[in-house]
């Protein structure tokens, strides 16, 4: 149940009674009382009628994450960037963290492009336990210095809730992977921090599934949720890896205010077709875009068959733009 | 196995002699010679071997329809429209065919926002039998009436070989629907005709499935083909009735010289989301888009939840040519 | 709407009426009356309302096909095989007629294993051209001859309403193909034949569209239908062509009163995994199972990798009958 | 690279000079050698060749856990239960812990039944934050006690790789879901343990993607590996949660040599379909079925729609065993 109130104080009183009469999963936002576990406005007596505007029963279970508890889009502030609204965002940077110069020129190039965010991964979810599995610590620090000497913010992925402190000392989002979309400890872990949470999009998860999964991380306390879309699993891997959903992001931004950016990397799978499939999720609504680049794709130590040449991204980039514009 | 010629006199010569010697599956294109049921050159002692430039074994099993039978975009010519290559389609009207005046009307409204081709269905494939089935001939006749009052071209389903003659009195283009894209005994008898056919990718076929259905109707001797994405069959059908791969017009254009075009309608299934989803497409790369439209949605005989008004199409039409220019 | 009423001689009466008032989808099973286009008693003012017992609203749209219209199984006779009910079924023979010796020797080994109906395709629906195709009447007539001589039902595909009356001379149970399930033209024609159909589901059908496509063919007359699950699309095809789909054996005996049979041949795709799967789809209340069987599945024309031989159907028929009498 | 080598001793004086040799990934099964990530006999120039038998290449990514490294059935034999093998093994309980009386009552009922192994939620994956999420550690000692008092193992799922001391402290069996199969973190964190894991197959993973997220657990060192088929998301969700996906259990039997086991009652979703779905596991090769049990499903605190009834458990399990004897 969300209550909408006369204005945010009321909300901030009533919020603090629920929480006086222990009322569990009560949230405000502006002038509204979002009551996760109630249905009925006679559960909580202690609320101010007069004060109350209107009631809404029928939100989605995803009430934080809802526009019925937040109309207005979320725009999120990060040192180098502003993400969501009517801003058009863009990450790039390597798969994997390699060097202290890998990163720096990539990042360089990622720059020149227009991207005010550097991703890259020191800890790295490998369908293999044969496989590279990032260069941890060392990786994070290399991440750091590059991001700080090119004025970027710095996001990599985190896997395990036990890590959330170290990696939080370095990095200015946190990006959680698929696999670990409904990694719940991990939401939790990330919901507790006051830092930014890129959250892909589960290979199989449902609309719901996806939104309930950013309302782990808000029911921690953390608002502040980028929503990606990186592709589905479908019935055909022979050309490409996934299926880029481009119909979700209309949908996601129907009922979510947060910001709904796109992976057309992974989606494809292979760099030949990043760039169209990308441009899609541009015209679809996306409100940014995700790139893996290397300057030398068949060396990259993870995942070179997807990564963009610089050229390759810049190009992108710049047709991604002028889609935006439109 | 194809054969690459000096030129397409000795293609043609090397095809004659083939037939000549009884050899089945055999198709010329300009300077290329196409032997569907053979994969070595010795097969073919017929040949003049100084006039063989090449030999390509490795090519897709639907030969006809690959780039390596056929390197050029094919262009399809219609009294009112030329389909394919650099050219941008607009398909659009009425789901079905519903009176003399109401066809003409949503012609009149498909014409002024660019379209040239009319669609409407008067044989509708219905998931239950007890649903309108469409109007059959009177409904070929209207429809034809009103896209000859506008100089555009007619485009309707057919569904039964048996109503080749019938439908083909009428339409200039024949279209195949989804559930159908697998109908061999429809698709060959397509295949004999000389008219252009659409035909809508099913609802779970892989490309290379889908490339195949095209290659029925090359090997009847129509190559007038048009692919269509329409959206695939995923896990998540409660925001949207399919799932819009757009993924697959880059992969299709690689490896396929038919022209490709995209239907957002039936992908979204609800209107509200038509027009992102149709801008995605044409991001993508789609040779066109086909809407259905609706003067009254609320009250379309079929599919009314998924049609778009004419000022909406009139809006989107106008985005989707300034991506494609793009 | 079905009408529940006192006997089966007013339910007659009722569908009279209906038939001389124009009232379109009418149709009568016993004492119930089923008006597929109305949902509200007061639309038959005709009806003898002491006569009626019941009336249901909330029936599916396939109406039927459903228990709500016939709530006791559908057996169906044919001359050597009753289907339905406790009977447990078994259909052999190869995928493709070869020849009149060769389907002969196939016949015998399925009837020597507990079968009595004999497969055999001889219109083949291929996803390339160029592939085999069928041997087309020839075919239909060895086949005829092969069961005649065994004492054993025929069944055979058919691909296209204007092969109806052919196939109809020779074979007993016509097939309809997974990729034909929502070829309406096609379930039509056999819909107005005297004689059962086995329908296999669609790739990607649902519930719903499966029984729907049933109710197709009954809608023209033939209630004599068999359902057929044979393996959906699912997302890994490496080590099987397809996903058999047991949990919708029950589903659909919920909701059908038509024989419920497996296809574990096709669903596996190779012949190593067809009797596990086989006696999963018994085991899950499958009332009888179709497999598809070649002395020397290497040299089979069509399909052999899933072929068993004739041993391994006689061992798999012999676990499935121990299994359906538990 | 898998090296068989003429006896288990000589395969472990191998694997120590490997370790000498700092080679990583470097496993032994009685007398074979396992270099995960070594291709060719010339990387391991240590090896005494006259030991050596023979050399495996082509074995699946996923070494371990795969025939090739050890052909032989995989048994894990806890204190009250033998898993693998020839051995069918029943697990019963209820899907939360709700009270001592609750568990210790279910588990009297499956004990009756035949089932050895207790299983019961402390720690619950929910779709909404807002859901119940389990009662801890307080469950923990319940559920252990009930074991205790039967002569049962305990079962209870793990979703952190922090709370592996906590869980470990009490659990016989560490349950990991189906949401984090690739948790990676987690699976390295039970990887550890000296006790059995059962591991779940991801809603949409491969087989492959299944079985290397076994091998996680044992590249850490712990080859007591359940795996469950707990069915696999589909387009049709309208009658059923999910698709059993029974095809899989032989698939996996031929690949692994770990005991597989089957979930219907996640499966189903639904109780009245869960036992021919369970069945169906049985007669495809499952080693064994877990069940989710309640006295009153109506006012189970988590998934009661799901859960069978005490006498309907036993029913099933009594076919079952049946089914398993053929």
């Amino acid at each position: 149940m969300i209550v909408i109130m006369a204005d945010e104080s009321a909300a901030q009183k009533t919020l603090a009674k629920a929480k006086a009469n222990h009322i569990e999963h009560v949230y405000a936002s502006e002038n509204r009382v979002g009551f996760a576990g109630l249905k009925d406005i006679d559960e909580v007596p202690f609320i101010n009628e007069q004060q109350v505007v209107d009631v809404i029963t029928n939100h989605p279970a995803a009430m934080q994450v809802s526009r019925a508890f937040h109309p207005t889009d979320t725009v999120i502030q990060t040192p180098h960037s502003t993400i969501g609204g009517q801003n058009f965002s863009l990450i790039a940077g390597p798969d994997a963290i390699e060097s202290a110069e890998h990163v720096l020129a990539m990042g360089q190039a990622a720059k020149a492009a227009g991207a005010t965010i550097l991703r890259g991964g020191s800890y790295k979810p490998r369908t293999s336990p044969y496989s590279f599995q990032g260069l941890g610590e060392q990786g994070l620090i290399w991440h750091r210095a590059a991001a700080d000497a090119l004025g970027m913010d710095m996001m990599t992925e985190i896997m395990s809730p036990a890590d959330v402190d170290l990696v939080g000392k370095y990095t200015d989002i946190f990006q959680i992977g698929t696999r670990n979309m409904q990694n719940f400890s991990l939401l939790k872990a990330v919901g507790r921090q006051n830092k930014p949470v890129l959250l892909k999009r589960g290979m199989s998860a449902t609309v719901d599934e996806f939104l309930s999964a950013a309302e782990y991380i808000a029911s921690e306390g953390n608002q502040q949720i980028i929503l990606m879309e990186r592709g589905i699993r479908s019935f055909d891997q022979k050309y490409l890896r996934n299926t880029m959903d481009v119909s979700v992001i209309p949908v996601l931004q129907k009922l979510t205010h947060l910001p709904v950016l796109a992976d057309p990397s992974h989606a494809a799978g292979v760099s030949e077709h990043v760039s169209p499939i990308g441009l899609a999720a541009v015209a679809a609504g996306a409100q940014g875009l995700m790139l893996e680049i290397h300057d030398q794709p068949a060396k990259a130590w993870v995942d070179g068959k997807q990564a963009l040449t610089p050229d390759q991204m810049t190009n992108l980039f710049a047709k991604a733009n002028a889609i935006h514009e439109l």
